[in-house]
């Protein structure tokens, strides 16, 4: 269907490289932009995705590290240069707004078009209609976020002829059971399983910010399509990943395992791995399906059967 | 020599384009970087350009608006990751400084090398013995300066046979002759003129920042070697170069040659211009020692004869 698909637009971790630029991922959804993380640069990356910078957008912060956020003051200027109207939705940790708020000061910048604030906490944090966002705390040096990005179960499939047979009339009672709800027809009930194929599921992509992996993730994750995780060292370094709060290659795809997930990507590499190979084989020695991010690299996330 | 060039880490005004990142310039001088602001994306151009983070280096900031400056938090935090220990010498309007020290405190980072900061005025902003940079008000929408670096006249070559014929013996007084001081031999006393040539004059650079052309600072960039200065606009909208505060490619052209300076560089490109190739004819027309920066060009500035 090609409706849902991620774009990553940043995979370093701290410090950029040549190649890899600051935390970013969009994930796109029948024209809506969900950005989870605005590390520098990421407006580049976004002209360079042909994502546009005027529609429908969503703004998830995982934590107020520098390397995570310091590209939305930028991307702010510029939607509003570029003639941006719409309402710009920003859900993050407490800090973000004031972030925000005292950099479009000391910048003397005065966005022209609407933005709101949520601060996150753990939970639902945006209820779309069709999907939901949650969060669940990370393991990291400052209050942190994990995101997952949950479709709603859709009804199924609707077969006009199985209404017409139940004689159901054309219209306002189809609409009803096409949205999953009874009608009555005479002194008959309807039910819309008599009339319709299974549920469809919704997909889920988890995407974890900075973190240790933890318990509470692997439950947060469970049953992800897709997997975005961080990925910062490989074994030789996984003091290092204790220490500095971060994981492993190994330690990613340990959850993504536990968690049963479809795939499992990995980003956020420290920039001391010019190839990031051996990553990806510690990771593949727990989880089959693992792929490792590029910048500009897109992932479709098909429809569940 | 090569022990005076600029780099062009950023060349476009406001909004960033794929080929063009935001203002930035480096000016590399026997081994010290003079970075003139630092827009969103410098981190990264400064690696693609091999300039180093943990050198001698100082930074001026023309103007408090974020596609100046931004990148400025970035690499202060990549500069600690990658262990500077050097004080990192900064110099801008009024705000700078608050600009920096909030957004280290939102962003939890705190710099583990020294950075001190001086608010620019007009006139001699620093003397750094071999070279001065001095500061001029540009005339743009906020409070903003025009930079030049300009190196101090150095004494002439040194003849050692002269130094003999007129009786010199080598050691102390031939360190003073050469540093141009007077020595006394016997009840004689030699001059400098006696023993060097003529004294070697210094070169001067022009760094417009975002301004409108001014008669002060055709005063302030007179005899500059290489001028580099914005050409947002072309003569097509020059009434929005009035009205935003800017130049267009034929007023910097003007300011060239009413400076007398020997190449002028046109820099911060509106990102409308795909090809700058029109900007660069139409300053052409009034001033023939013309280039359009790119981003990672380079210019060596050549001792004057």
């Amino acid at each position: 269907m090609g409706d849902l698909k991620l774009v990553f637009l940043g995979t370093s971790s701290a410090v950029p490289t040549k190649d890899r630029g600051l935390s970013s991922i969009a994930v796109l959804r029948k024209g809506e932009v969900l950005l989870f993380d605005a590390g520098e640069g990421v407006q580049r990356a976004m002209m360079k995705a042909g994502i546009g910078f005027g529609g429908r957008m969503r703004v998830f912060i995982t934590h107020m590290h520098g390397d995570h956020c310091l590209g939305l003051i930028g991307m702010l200027q510029t939607m509003g240069l570029l003639g941006r109207e719409k309402l710009l939705e920003l859900y993050g940790p407490r800090g973000l707004l004031e972030f925000v708020e005292s950099n479009v000061k000391m910048l003397h910048y005065c966005p022209p078009f609407p933005i709101s604030f949520k601060e996150v906490r753990e939970g639902v944090v945006l209820d779309a209609g069709e999907y939901v966002v949650k969060a669940h705390p990370a393991l990291h040096s400052i209050p942190s976020f994990s995101y997952v990005l949950e479709e709603k179960e859709r009804p199924g499939v609707f077969y006009p002829d199985k209404a017409v047979a139940l004689g159901v009339p054309r219209g306002r009672l189809w609409h009803e059971l096409q949205h999953g709800r009874p009608v009555r027809v005479g002194d008959r009930v309807i039910r819309p399983e008599q009339v319709t194929g299974p549920k469809r599921p919704g997909r889920k992509i988890g995407i974890s910010g900075d973190t240790r992996p933890t318990e509470g993730l692997v439950e947060f994750f469970r049953g992800c399509d897709v997997l975005v995780f961080e990925s910062t060292y490989d074994d030789s370094l996984a003091d290092r990943a204790v220490e500095n709060l971060h994981s492993t290659a190994r330690e990613a795809a340990e959850v993504a395992r536990e968690s049963g997930v479809g795939k499992l990507v990995l980003y956020h590499f420290s920039p001391r791995y010019r190839d990031v190979g051996l990553l990806v084989e510690q990771a593949r020695e727990v989880f089959p399906n693992v792929v490792a991010a590029e910048d500009l690299m897109t992932l479709e996330v098909p429809l569940r059967s």
